[in-house]
């Protein structure tokens, strides 16, 4: 596309001689080159339509990298990209080698910090506040962060802190009253007062100056007089949560004013200890369908430019069939409750919000609280079902463990995007879960094999099973197998094992998905010649001890498989197994290294850890007699393409 | 002890009946009667003396266990106990078998919620809130928390949700200007102005009345004067921050006046909607040696009742060879910083406060917030050391992973507690930090044989490794082993293990103290003629691969021994390592087992979980030829006294 005066920007310096309608113009530019590419590439473009004009005031002030911008979570960060550096490269956006979607210290100096996770920037900036004052440096420090991720505890303990130490420090709460659905909570209620009155700002500035004419004097006197002032105050800052924090609050203001943004900055910049700057942006902003629309716009595949309209689906995602099954099982059982955290429509909760809106409870991006949440609700008789990515749920190990867990109660984990998640890359890779879950004392862990018996686990978790259950299934399309009603899809007794395939010369014991690949692979080293016996583990904890030995002990030799990190993982449960009963055969495990992950495709990342029917066959011939040499026979098959 | 009116009580409700003067009076029997039991077993002291009267005053205007008290963190709920049937058991406190020093559903209806963990107690109670209404029931529900678990993030999260969600909820803010050390963080700085006028409360009830007498004339009025309201309320209402998310407050009023808070308690029972009722508290009221010392006498062992003296010990502990080592390095290297999530004394850092103050960052109970500052710090250049018990970094799991490991960098975790911590018991025990850690990409984790060993790891964490470091280290006495002059300790080469006793019939690879529990197993087999080559395997991550096999190549045999569970610990490590190498020996795990593990001494729960020299015997013994026969030998010799 013509891009005429992005063209022209070696660096974002040379944005500080731009004239403001060239930074109008620019920014025209830059919504053209956001929409064309991301429409392309698929990503978060709401979230980087809304702040514009903020990124491009933001460099037209500050000098990076000497200066320091924390994008809070990244996703908004595109700008930011393109006016660093990254203008060639941005049509490789979050594809495999490509530039990331989140600001990662690797591409540029320009991105101080890698984020991807909600509420982690104030801590940040506050690191790098604190380290400047010691080392005697003048540079700034700016964190970007959002409504939704200021609900995050941790920005609430890095802001208590940050009014404690009182570095300079500035914190641009970018409020676009939507964190990725609309948002909840106090907090959000109290900004959206403020929103109410666009003259707050100008007030504020003629009262200041009225307060600093009221004369204190003398001691006893002060103390009433501040007292006096601090009521005014409040009449006219309305960021007076903020204040009490330690925080100078400035604003609200249009954050689509460039001129207004640039001389609040300017302020911000010359102001001592924290400052707060309230900037008020519209998700999806100058791009029709995404305003219309920010909660689908927020994180998209590729679309049409032209309608905002996406692919059509031929299959349903797991996330589809979790939300549909609990609203059949809800239906019958009024004490099933639905929890997630700003994320109702990523987890597949939205028809639930509507059909069983006073059971279901979004708490804002607020991991820790969703599971402790579940915990008193669970002491009180009710069946809290809690929808979070696995990625997220890294957040509250401790509540799982130590709220849930220890009093053994009946709270289900429904765990999305468990597994390899694709484009979002390394910060968001849901490849941990069953290694920080196995080694919590009495929580079962479990994974299905497809969508179909998603549904299965999830009514054996609600309606049968006793204490805390998490079920971990992956991002995307299911198999398109056949959905039978829940009357009709039976139950999986606790801990039992599936055995799928018969076979004598190898047991490949797969979790999840990875059960079709096994599959796959098995029927491929039958024309080999090679029997292999596949066994869907469907627990991971607890193992069905009696199905794995029975099979390995008829085989003699064992193929794990898992979409998990090799580390503590399915595999590794399988070997204490096996340590624990004496038994010793020749195994190997198949899963994700010991690395993180970053961006790309699916199934080019899992091809790159392995999880593939043709690796299996590959791993499955060298434990057989004969090793290595097995594999010359390869080249005659040809594999079925993926699923 | 003579305990006349407490000695009446057979359920809380008697104290309704109660006179004002009985009440006080059972105050004074309450505090006898924890004093005297607590200098006996060891104990929160400080905590439990500060709410004596708050106690008292919740159990005389609400009715458990219809109406739900939830402690926060909960060591302050010994009053509680004895109120409400456990003053009989109560001498047992925190002894193995006896009364838990933290509220347990187990041990009675009136504990609804098992706490242990800092800042859960507003999630627990909301859920238990919207429970109630969603039963459409009328009883009561209250968290009681501190204002250092106020800082907590999760409380933040919680407060957001509450005053969202509008349910009838009482939060009980107990101030008593301290978290364990003295609090810290902008939320501390602003409840103390609050507490500088003590007639706020009074002000604020005749202000009240006032307010409500300025008519509401015509829409367009109408706003202008609920600013004006607005105003006037921050004039006299000093919990305006509360207030803004929704909460009505209430206070501050003297924690020690048992008429006030029953006045104010039963105008919370009778409002509608959340609040939040200040309290402000002594710690360790009462008791002047508790008064006067708070911070020793937060948790402390046996003392004696006169003089306020505990025992003197005979060997330095692991966190204080820690603060003392952490010091010397610190004079050396000015890069190395110390950053403590409100718990400077129980982690060794005064002396690091007092030396080097500003290098040195107390977060508050901010366990996120502390890793990811550290995060930032370490991207300038700084080296922070991070000193936490592993069972509250449990809470930032997300943040060593996300914050720290995804980027590489050079944080020491400084990890206290790790292992079976004794009476604090299961919501405390440091069992699960290898399982939570060690699949964590990039990251380093070590655990010393002895205190001599941990200065090493220290030094060589500091000094020597790259990117992210865990040293993990027990609760509790060293072995008193010589401590040599820095400049002398030598080096830990990285990834080394060390081999501290040769053999060949079996290999003993153990990590931390239990090397030294090894080691006597090792002494006690010579004399069974079995010949036991030990190892100190020093990483958990990475192993010393060639150290490891090499050993059991000769031995074709190998225990491993560790405090920590026995799901994807350090043993399933090893199975890993074999798996990797295709190696087929028998292997037997020694570690925690898959339950919770409550309160008791710690040699009583490590005989329990067989991580005992006499156990390894044991097990090497079955593991050698003639398996379980050549355990008929073991009553011939006779076991060394346990270290």
């Amino acid at each position: 596309m013509d891009t005429p005066i992005l063209n022209k920007i070696k660096s974002p310096a040379d944005l500080k001689n731009f004239s403001l309608e060239q930074l109008y113009k620019l920014a025209e530019e830059i919504r053209g080159l956001l929409i064309e590419t991301v429409a392309e590439t698929g990503g978060h473009i709401a979230p980087n339509l809304g702040v514009v004009e903020l990124t491009i005031a933001l460099h037209s002030i500050f000098d990076c990298p000497n200066d320091k911008i924390i994008w809070d979570v990244g996703h908004q960060s595109y700008i930011h990209k393109i006016l660093t550096g990254r203008r060639e490269g941005f049509a490789t956006l979050r594809q495999y080698s490509g530039i990331s979607g989140f600001p990662k210290r690797a591409e540029s100096h320009c991105d101080p910090f890698d984020t991807g996770h909600s509420s982690t920037s104030i801590s940040a900036a506050l690191g790098m506040a604190i380290a400047r004052d010691l080392k005697g440096e003048k540079n700034h420090v700016i964190a970007v962060i959002g409504d939704g991720a200021m609900t995050g505890g941790m920005a609430f303990e890095a802001m208590n802190h940050a009014g404690h130490v009182g570095s300079n420090l500035i914190v641009i709460l970018n409020d676009n009253e939507m964190s990725i659905s609309e948002n909840v909570g106090a907090l959000a209620g109290y900004l959206s007062r403020m929103r109410t009155d666009p003259k707050y700002y100008k007030h504020k500035e003629e009262m200041e100056l009225l307060l600093k004419k009221i004369p204190s004097i003398g001691p006893t006197v002060v103390k009433a007089i501040e007292r006096i002032k601090d009521s005014f105050k409040y009449l006219v800052v309305p960021g007076m949560l903020f204040e009490e924090l330690g925080f100078t609050y400035l604003g609200p203001i249009n954050g689509h004013d460039i001129s207004l943004i640039r001389t609040v900055l300017e302020r911000a910049r010359k102001s001592h200890g924290p400052v707060l700057v309230h900037v008020i942006t519209r998700k999806g902003k100058g791009y029709k369908p995404a305003e219309e629309n920010p909660d689908k716009f927020h994180g998209i595949g590729p679309f049409d430019v032209k309608t905002g309209n996406t692919e059509k689906k031929q299959k349903i995602t797991y996330t589809e069939v979790f939300g549909e099954t609990l609203c059949q099982i809800a239906a019958a059982n009024e004490k099933v409750l639905a929890i997630t955290a700003a994320m109702p429509t990523g987890t597949g909760l939205t028809e639930f919000r509507e059909r069983f809106s006073e059971r279901f409870y979004d708490v804002g991006i607020a991991e820790q609280h969703a599971v402790t949440l579940a915990a008193g609700l669970a002491v009180s008789g009710y069946i809290p079902v809690v929808a979070i990515y696995s990625t997220f749920l890294q957040r509250a190990y401790d509540q799982v463990l130590h709220d849930v867990a220890l009093q053994g109660l009946h709270v289900v984990f429904a765990i999305d995007r468990a597994g390899l998640v694709g484009e979002d890359g390394e910060t968001h890779q849901g490849v941990f879960d069953i290694s920080y879950l196995r080694h919590i004392p009495g929580l079962t862990v479990m994974a299905p094999k497809d969508e179909a018996e998603l549904r299965q686990m999830l009514l054996a978790s609600i309606e049968q099973y006793q204490g805390p259950v998490v079920v971990r299934y992956p991002r995307g399309n299911g198999f398109g197998v056949k959905i039978d009603d829940l009357t009709d899809i039976g139950t999986i007794p606790f801990g039992r094992a599936e055995l799928v395939r018969k076979g004598n010369d190898i047991t490949i014991a797969a979790v999840g998905p990875m059960v079709h690949e096994a599959m796959q692979a098995a029927d491929l080293l039958a024309e080999l010649g090679i029997s292999a016996e596949v066994i869907n583990a469907r627990f991971v904890k607890p193992l069905d001890e009696e199905c794995l030995l029975k099979s390995i002990s008829n085989t003699g030799r064992l193929l794990t498989v898992e979409e998990n990190v090799l580390q503590g993982g399915f595999g590794s449960a399988v070997l204490e197994l096996l340590e624990t009963n004496g038994i010793m055969v020749p195994v190997k495990r198949i899963g994700v290294p010991d690395r993180f992950i970053s961006h790309g495709a699916q199934d080019i990342l899992r091809e790159q850890c392995g999880l593939t029917a043709s690796n299996i066959i590959e791993e499955a011939q060298i434990m057989l007699p004969g090793g290595r040499k097995n594999l010359r026979r390869k080249a005659k098959i040809k594999l079925m393409p993926q699923l």
